[in-house]
């Protein structure tokens, strides 16, 4: 292992805290190279939605490799990018009455954001966007800007500007009505804020530690937004493909966005691909005014339609993603009560769930006792301080419940541990 | 064909000069989907250094897939990304003397960059970057602003800030000696340029009209950033990878960048990867301070390993790259002076290469009416006034010269044809 | 008067207001050049605490000159100079225990805002100066930053950044506890706020519309920013000098702030003259590091050496401004109840006062009413919804009566005249 | 005078030069308070180029002051304002054909500059300003952000942005075809700079070493401007008020600049001043969109319609400005010669002039030498390198010549003593 010392950068981080080298892997299954199995409550934080290397996703790409088609093709126009227009505008745009029109901005989350954010200013010839605590949007400079977490934009070694920060639902513990701070300097021309172009929002914040927005809180915002005429982007990176039941994780709250990003389980595979969705009437791009080389990845295009065909052709998975939902949370629930003293509480949608625990460390420690015994699991908040669940939606109730097994375990070894700090 | 009209953004640009929808792609060869082949002479913009669908690097990547090696696995440990780094360091850089450190900053060419200024930023301390006339280094906020095309930049919606742009070799046609400016703004504490924390500079500007940094340019340049503990950055995404003969674009210059980015050509294959290496020293990121989700993309990993070691061990590819770059250069030469009144004049350095127009619109009728005769280029340049030639390095001499044989009869043709501003 | 109209700029603004040209001007009068006097409600913005043309400091100011005293001098030493350092020492500094440097950033208060600014950013290393909801700090790029008003802001014609704006003292109606939201911002590094150098607040918002901070809002607000680090600048530019009663307007609240600006009245005698003040630790610049031309305004020295020996050595004035302070609530209370329907209510402290009402227009109504019946007032507040009261310090309570009367009739006449938006 | 050290900040400057205190001023001489005289070759960096205390401008700004005329009114209409405007129209622009609006944009030369910028962005909507190698604009953070010392610029605490800096005449030593740079800049569309709002220029920088842009540099300048829709703002703060002969720094080379600021001599006596003046066309300021509390200065505009009156009604003071600048040129060219080693050069022009070295440290030890002989003298220039010569227009040719003697003397002391760096 001395090679990733030697040679990788001091940046990496996930390697830390799972000190073996990964070979396979085969839905909600992880090999290390001398065949030991983890059970993988993490999924590629979240960009396996499916599993990995999912039978049906592996035959289509395999074949579509075998075949010489065409891998790299800049923005040109291929039979793969087709398929999956075709099959993204049928199953995913039509059936949800959203007239979107879609852009391949760039490989990684981070392009579908800063394509959003580019689009939102030019669009409004306005500059700033407001943004939430602990939200988290990416790590090119315009999405950092947007991004609260205080060591990646210290990260950016130049000052992060054109942004200004926000609740977040419930950030303020109910002590103050949702958006009268937002709406008083929207609606004072004294205020200091200047108009925004956009709000950016995550309907449920995975890297800010599992907080939900509630229904009501959203469409509180978009309101707000539609009535001072600023577009509301829907970061659905993580949240969207599913994770949280729907499709889109605004669907529940009745809202349409103007501008939507999606990446991580778009390809379905772990392969890179990201989307910017907007409404037609705003697709006021010059052609090639955003490039990049990468915005064309036919391999993703191939795996991406075959998993919307495999799983959104009907509503088997968000059912299941609801009642696996449920599950976790009274495991959560009931683990929470069990561990007495720690401040353990529960959050969560769908299959994107956490438990935060008040005392500092424990997450961190919980996470260490379940990879020991054979299980994937990651920190988020702005301390580290929840234990993040994101299993595949596509993971059994036998090991889900295994998974959470191992989790209780894990989580009463911690607690009897002292942590140092 | 009306799907993409229907629903991908009109941010489209590639597709508006090539018409058909591709499928199939072998060697220097892509196919539309009625079977007509296109000699390509664009090769992804170079991120297909070695053709398209390889055998060999197809054959290990269907190896890897088939045997459900793990795909995607964030910035954890893998044999691929094992495999790859061991090779890396082996193939590329200690036979060279360099002692880099690897980051992988996520799956694109701005990922890299960004990574780049950010570091050089932390490093230092200071914000300015110095970028170059007509440099070319990504569509994220960070990268566009060192970027220099005004429709590019105007897409940002910002004001483009923390950086400063100097003359590229030759920018002023040798009116005035090399880096008079930027070395007198940097001794003279009254300049009004900030002390810079690195320069940025590609040293063939491929987006900006193939122009070609002399060696002796690029030493004073290094030299210049030495004296004044400035950071070099080289951008060696488009023209690494052996694109103009070695490995790394900088060599025959003798300069050892202290940052340098790859991308493009670097997984071999078109599937997404970059890299931003830096002299071990400079490795001062805290873990996780810039990260992403597509960081370990392994099959990226496993072609760009299988391309190192089929192309790299030895200097066959860096010998014919040269070989081949002469005789494109000596029939663009040809070709420029049987083009009398066109201001057409060539440029380049290994295999990429370009022919240039001053009159306004004849590049891009030239790529027009190759592309009517089955060869695929593009124009670039910030007036769109350079045909570039980047074909795969592995083009056999006989498809050079047949796609030469093309590109002389299409400019003829153009030249005949009088242009529509 | 049309070579206003011919020659100076459509910026002016006073001027429309007041459409007649003044000559002379004696303690609480104007007169405009046919001699027909006006009571001054506005005193220069709070310039003219001691009234205009006050014999005593007219007397010293005409023997300074007379003698060919040096009047321009920048930063050298003379004795104007000297003799106001050591009587703001002897009476303004030492009695309060303040143990303050002084800077003369330049002549006008956005100077000392500036040089506030710039130290704090300079002391602390960081970039973000937290301001307030409707603050006003003056006109320059650094001040307007900080400045709330949007069409202000929107002069500025690029983006301002490095602050944000905070909920004033009951901004949001208290619905929400004080400090809650910064507090919030400050002690969760996900955030998204980056870590202030500096707070900067009026203890009344003079422009802003009569906003009066609570002591115990100062004191929270002092607190807070030596718990987290950040310095507190006062900015006291229309509240000192005695406009609230003591010689600085946060006296009552018992706070000390690193870091005061002062203007205006602190000639006395609406010469332009700036203070910038700091804590003795704190006066980190370097020699030359922010200069300027009008630093050292010797006739502005003398005056306020006068003003300061003739007002300021005993606490009569305080106790006087205290007691028509009171006079001039009760009376504006009284008016308030007698114009139901209007939303009209009071505001201020000491001898800054406002009447706001909630129907639009009306202000702006009441103070040309009260300009065609020989009193000068001006609103404030982000729609000019506030009659604001700034009379001189030294007005008679006669005199301070019969404006009262004028303001009541004006208001009873502008609001039975109904009102063009 | 320990209590300057005791409570004036480090940042003071002049004083550290002249330890001395100073009390009474006239015409060219100013006297220290034990009466010793000096002989004033600084005049207040050019604010005073009709001597200290003029007598007729005493006298008439002693009988505005006896007589109770109104000294501040913010930006009221006054009798004397009107004066000014009247005769600042007659004398000044209509016999130069020069159809300009008048703002007042506050009472220091900063915000004359800050209004300028303002208003040139307002105006195009675009935000980068063009500046000049060693330009000095002022110490606020728009004008710093086009200010090119290092020192000042460092101060700021934030970035300074929306600016770009160019060669200043003669700056690349003759290496260069003038504007070649700047003309590449704007007519590549791939160049990295972003179409300027404006370009701010000096055209004798005075803080940075007095250096001349010739007539022909001025002119080239002007019509790229013109050529390219950029506004020219002359920056005539210091080298107006005839400081070059000339009551415009501007009008030898036949230029007319869309905005030009002035300041520090426009009220004849030193009291603070600005002017911000600009094309009728270009008023497009809202009313009150820039505004301040002293740009109305009474007393200031007595003093400058006086000076207008008394110097500029014929071109007598222009002609003799010309004669005793050749007088000082010809003493400084003589001197040069006598100072063989030092590097001694020449620079200026009317009584704008300055002795360069280019060995360190000799510039400062002449300036201490002159100071001991009882002449004020500064340096300039991005290191201090050059004494520079800054006269009042009214110093007698006998002055100018016992002045011109002592600096002789002190040059050949200074030269003699070796100087510690």
């Amino acid at each position: 292992m001395d090679i990733f010392d030697r040679l990788e950068s001091e940046v990496r981080s996930y390697c830390r805290g799972w000190p073996v080298v990964f070979g396979e892997a085969r839905g909600s299954h992880v090999y290390d190279e001398t065949g030991r199995p983890y059970l993988d409550f993490f999924a590629g934080a979240g960009s396996l939605n499916y599993g990995h290397n999912h039978p049906e996703l592996k035959a289509a790409l395999l074949d579509y490799l075998a075949g010489d088609s065409i891998v790299h093709s800049l923005d040109a126009h291929t039979v793969a990018k087709r398929d999956f227009l075709e099959t993204f505008g049928e199953v995913v745009l039509r059936p949800r009455g959203l007239d979107y029109k879609v852009q391949f901005p760039g490989p990684a989350g981070n392009n579908a954001v800063e394509a959003a954010l580019k689009l939102a200013r030019k669009i409004t010839g306005r500059e700033t966007v407001v943004s939430f605590t602990n939200g988290f949007h990416g790590m090119t400079l315009g999405a950092l800007a947007v991004t609260g977490n205080s060591m990646k934009r210290h990260g950016a070694g130049v000052p992060l500007n054109h942004a200004a920060t926000m609740p977040f639902d419930n950030y303020l513990d109910g002590q103050t009505p949702d958006f009268l701070w937002l709406r008083s300097l929207l609606e004072d021309s004294g205020s200091g804020l200047d108009r925004p172009a956009a709000v950016i929002v995550e309907t449920v914040q995975g890297e800010g530690g599992i907080n939900v927005a509630s229904a009501a809180w959203l469409r509180g915002l978009s309101d707000l937004c539609r009535e001072h005429d600023i577009l509301l982007i829907v970061d659905d990176i993580q949240m969207g493909c599913g994770r949280t039941g729907p499709f889109f994780s605004f669907e529940h709250a009745g809202i349409e966005p103007d501008i939507v990003t999606l990446s991580k389980s778009i390809s379905g595979y772990g392969l890179p691909l990201a989307l910017t969705l907007f409404k037609r009437h705003l697709d006021v791009w010059e052609p090639g005014e955003h490039n990049g080389t990468f915005r064309g990845p036919n391999p993703s295009f191939v795996t991406g339609t075959a998993a919307l065909n495999l799983f959104w052709r009907d509503d088997r998975l968000e059912k299941e993603t609801r009642t696996k939902g449920e599950l976790v949370e009274d495991a959560l629930t009931a683990l929470a009560a069990d561990l007495p003293g720690t401040g353990a509480h529960v959050r969560g949608r769908g299959l994107a769930r956490g438990i935060g625990f008040t005392e500092q460390g424990v997450a961190k420690a919980v996470c260490a006792e379940a990879f020991r015994r054979g299980l994937l699991m990651e920190t988020s908040g702005p301390e580290d301080e929840v234990v993040k669940l994101l299993p595949p939606l596509t993971t059994s109730e036998e090991d889900l419940r295994r998974g959470l097994d191992i989790l209780a375990e894990s989580a009463r070894a911690a607690v009897r541990t002292p942590q140092p700090v």
